[in-house]
């Protein structure tokens, strides 16, 4: 049973392909009108990302490119949350082996999904503050990233600017600013 | 030629599903260390989305259910750019028929990439101002919407308090925070 007059119950769903880093299935829903409507969902895991300032009031990001997008592209360090790993166990994690900075304090900013029209995919952000270096970077194996540092202000600036592109990093950098001194 | 040393040019492209909404390609891709490395790339058409606001300050959403989370959602009018129209015809269009109101004004508030990891997909928002009644409302074939209307402010307080989980939702009313002066 459901009292929600718009939900869409699945009625069939089928694997259409089961890759490395998403599966793609066709669902069969029921529209409230008693219809029934194909939907395309690609599967993929959630994700954490976290915003890095240092004590000085440095953003860490690094660059990186997109394939998807054909860009490279400067974004706050985020990464695949492993199985057994909450989202913050992540976000910490993903913020070290990016940048070679641990967060000593991590804030939740708020958890969203990326691309509610067709992907199961919710993204979970933090503010990382306190960071030490560990100096141990770890990069996944077929990732190729640049640290660069920005005064976070500036980081502020170029986000209303439109200079970043990616919706992780606007959104903790626009949430981030009323909680930051700097 | 490309300068970009972080460049990863595709080797090779293969069709896997072409679909309704979207298709998925396997991409080869050369990386920095001359391995390739596979890529798997869901190709989406372009959206468009617009927060709308009235002369008295009110908001206007939409509530509708989205399989691809299993949830139903109260979130900005949005949709697909269509063959030949630019983004702003989009959002204007969409606006009317998702809500019977036509904006007399856009603001083009920043384009960006919405899974930026495996997704083609860019989306262009907008604040729609000097709402026009028009009251022809145009649901697409499997689109089941509700309209709701709600003061903007109270939408930024509810964006803040992590009541909204799509991403367009939040980063048009975080940037229209600054630019109303309801």
């Amino acid at each position: 049973m459901n009292n929600d007059s718009m939900f869409q119950p699945v009625l069939s769903r089928s694997k259409i392909y089961k890759g490395k880093y998403l599966d793609l299935e066709k669902m069969d829903v029921l529209l409230p009108d008693e219809r029934s409507s194909v939907r395309e969902i690609v599967s993929v895991r959630d994700a954490a990302a976290v915003l890095p300032v240092d004590n000085e009031g440095y953003a860490y990001l690094v660059r990186q490119h997109r394939p998807a997008i054909g860009r490279t592209i400067i974004e706050i360090p985020a990464g695949l949350i492993d199985e057994g790993e909450t989202a913050e166990q992540s976000a910490a994690r993903e913020c070290e082996e990016e940048t070679g900075y641990k967060p000593g304090n991590l804030t939740e900013l708020l958890t969203y999904a990326h691309a509610e029209g067709y992907s199961t995919g919710m993204i979970t952000l933090y503010l990382g503050t306190d960071l030490e270096s560990t100096g141990s970077t770890n990069f996944d194996d077929s990732e190729f990233l640049e640290l660069t540092k920005i005064p976070f202000r500036e980081l502020v600036t170029k986000v209303k600017a439109r200079e970043f592109i990616d919706s992780k990093t606007i959104i903790s950098t626009l949430i981030s600013e009323k909680l930051l001194d700097f």
